[in-house]
């Protein structure tokens, strides 16, 4: 092998700049040379491709985003768009391809892995909905921001009795708004993959203020059922029978802006390492994540045909320490 | 003197319980008893006090929100109530009162003033809307907060092209907003004081789409005539024109819950000795606030018959630094 | 089983409150009373034991140290001392005690175990030299602290070309040296475990320097052969070899005090909760870790007579990154 | 005018960058050209000297340091260093120049402005130690960093009764230790400005301990005649009858490197958009600074021969305090 490329893809995760620069200075320290593409699969169709030194990722990885970009490629998804990616890998002399992204760009290694060209993922987004690692890069980033945003709601006004919801990021994944929670120690979290009456929600904050709580934080997903938006809508109606004054907060895209965290940086290190490994040693078409404290490989296949699923004793944890 | 009261009312602000400890610690150093009334009015109505010795308040400056507590008080605002609230002021031998509280709050003790009682306002609300003090306590903890956001925001995904609008407290003041616009170097601000026509404002984005800018960030007052939700709304039956992609953040009563910046430690404990001082030196129905870099007071009825004008330079200067 | 007690004992460690907290809550999810010990062993000795209810331990998980506080307990290390923690715990009737710590408090937890007294330990240091967890309550925090400080120093004067010595904690173990460097991106990494010779540090800072990077991070564990004030002293001898004008940061304990992280508030719930569970089952003896991303027990002798080996390919990692 | 250059000199505050992207946005919208200079008075005597457009300082406020550069220019303070200097500007058609930075930087625009030559100072410098303005850019960030190690340093082990000694930077000037010590409820501060006698000091702390006091944590300004080194070798030889146990932190260059606080950059654009309205009314030879809330002007040998006192009152304030 002599020159390997690195994209990114989908949304920006914190950490994604320190597995750019760990794919550059691992795959430069085993002879290779290392070119990034810009803008993700876009940027493999229209040929946006540079070579990167070592000295050129310096200083990125206590960025968040990614110094790559990101883009959404519609034309990726087409065989044509496919095929002209793969025009600019080989015309670039590329000889393989770390995608380092969540699942939709996953599956578009894997349409490259089809084609016979040899890649390796990285498991890379905030949502940790990406099967073949337990946990991604930017998880342990946006969990902390909502944390923060949990203890800051916490340390206000608790004589005022007011209850807060707060809705996080994770798609339709519910990891993050239940981690948020047991770490921020909220009274109540609402997730897709458990459904919620909101009437059942109501009657627990009203016998939270029933037996005197200062405050309820109630941690909502994105993609739950009820987001924050509609049983923000739903308790407003029934505002005397709840006890708490209700307010929201969205935090959105903040979650994903920030530094990177110590654990987000090191798994994106170790994970882009494992990518280089992986090449090293010829083994194609598999995602480099982290299972019980291993680096590991799975096939990408695999990868985009399973679905990881949550861990209901947390839930159930959440529940007894409340 | 012998003993004065201390009291927080209206909305917490980050730096509250700073000004408390140092109401405690200089009134102490005087020779005087502090005493703390528990949730704001309502608590002196009730009869909600107890005496606060140095130790009491130590440990607690690092913390937002109050110790003393705050709550609604609609009783206060009746004759009666006030009466009920002098009744307990004189049955516990409080001869003095503080407090901290923005423009609600020294409405209220206007009242006690003009009922004879000797009270000492300290000029305290995150909305920076209180005439007689340049600023008060918690604006800057507020405006750090909203420009972490505003950082996170501009980290992520600018290859994606995306507008992000932030939603930031203030009430009926654009101040927070359009100071955290200038801080953050946001391309728009909305706020109250200034008419803002959505479709100017998509122009603007438009505009800055067009020059290739990557993101861009709107800051918006949540009392301003459009504010995030309708702004949103306008915008996503425009999306086509917009250029941008448009995430919404709500920060909410976040915003409040910090520990307390720097600043705002040290102006709750300059303002909060300055009141001791109004005290010793028998100056009643004052407000205690910062001006031209000097503890200043200024009669609770100037006060409360004044608005504080938000500095129009400073709107003209966020427009050429943009 | 109807009482049981928990203690902290040792340096505090960011976490170990949602430790007691989550000991406590589901510890009455289990039908016990649950006691804290306050001042670690010592407490135990002088009998300062009193019930915890889950209302106890609320609003403790966000803040660093521990609510039980700790003690240098020269005393128990004497059998007469451990009789009469013993007696404590009988008189009071507690059944059964959790020891939140690390080494130390393990080493004490095993001799209690060694009598007889039915014991479960819970991994918590900094400083992750504590063998049957792969890591411990506390490392995430302080490994974030560091990294903050490391950051931070490398956005200052880089054109001033300076070199930064940054002594962290640890004691013997060089773990939280070694990942701060990782995910911090330092230029060079000094702990206890590989032999540094000063000379050849000179040396690679010096190729550092004329290479023409703009500045350089050295990470010093504080258990080095070569500490930052011996580093120091050598190299202030040797600078116009060293090209980089070298300055000093030592965090000391500010590395233990910061708000737990979102990965120390989940493991800490989550190894407490394994505690009660052993505990339920009637297993004794063991210290509750985390292994291979599942919660693990083992015997305490094995924890206090084993030595826990630091990662060296993650060292080799850190060079090839750098 | 057509064209004004900008540099920063000196120690980098962080601000500085807002500093830089106000001079040239404000002076790109008066119609000018804005050229930066590349590593302070050296860059000036070696013609380092680029245009910069308004685009080029996008996305450099959050940062801390200074993208373009400072370094030592002995060769500076000779006139024959001063005239290359002159001679360069004259050369590139730079008709004015705004100088950033603190008491040597000013020295240097001092200099300028005796050769006849247009200078602006704008007041940056962490050590609040440069006459002409109340506060200068980076102050408050600094203060904010070592205000958040006093608040970790507190929250570690208080039942392990420790004194924590802060050193903290300031140089000469002991405003970021007093400062700090009143913001974090420090039990003792040392500065240059007072004398301080450490057998008085081991006095203070043997008094807090027997009162009870769970910690102590003490300032030290670095420029303070004891400084932490020496302070913590008095009172390792008095440990018995200090009654804590004493511990050292450091803090170094890690205060200088922050993200710069909202009134950082609020403060450092309002001072460079005030250097470019002086410029623009011709008003040369002075410093812009910020004094009772107004953006001023003060000749710079008023500054270069003045010195800027502490405020004596602060100091008595923070004893009460405490």
């Amino acid at each position: 092998m002599k020159r390997i490329g690195v994209l990114t893809s989908g949304g920006d995760a914190p950490g994604m700049n320190a597995a750019i620069r760990a794919v550059v200075r691992t795959g430069i320290a085993k002879g290779w040379e290392v070119w990034g593409v810009k803008g993700g699969y876009q940027g493999l169709i229209t040929g946006k491709i540079l070579p990167l030194g070592a000295r050129d990722v310096g200083g990125i990885m206590q960025r968040g985003g990614t110094i790559l970009g990101s883009a959404r490629a519609p034309e990726f998804k087409t065989e044509e768009g496919q095929l002209k990616a793969l025009r600019t890998l080989n015309e670039q002399g590329i000889e393989a391809l770390v995608v380092i992204g969540g699942n939709g760009s996953q599956t578009g290694s894997g349409a490259l892995h089809k084609l016979g060209f040899p890649v390796v993922g990285v498991a890379s987004t905030i949502d940790n909905d990406l099967y073949g690692s337990e946990t991604t890069i930017g998880v342990d980033t946006a969990l902390n921001i909502s944390l923060e945003a949990i203890d800051r709601l916490k340390t206000t006004a608790s004589s005022l009795q007011r209850a807060f919801m707060l809705e996080v990021m994770g798609r339709d994944c519910g990891y993050l708004a239940l981690m948020s929670a047991i770490a921020g120690g909220a009274e109540a979290c609402v997730i897709p993959e458990v459904e919620t009456d909101p009437e059942d929600l109501a009657q627990r904050l009203r016998a939270a203020y029933q037996k005197g709580k200062e405050h309820a934080i109630v941690v909502v997903a994105e993609g739950a059922k009820y987001n924050a938006e509609t049983l923000g809508q739903y308790f407003s109606s029934h505002r005397e029978r709840l006890g708490f004054d209700l307010r929201v907060t969205i935090l959105g895209h903040v979650q994903r802006g920030g530094a990177p965290t110590a654990y987000d940086r090191i798994l994106a290190s170790r994970l882009a390492a494992g990518a280089t490994e992986a090449l090293a040693r010829g083994e194609f078409g598999v995602l480099v994540g982290l299972n019980q404290s291993k680096i590991t490989t799975t096939p990408i296949e695999v990868v985009n045909s399973s679905k990881k699923e949550i861990d209901m004793e947390l839930f159930e944890l959440a529940k007894i320490l409340d």
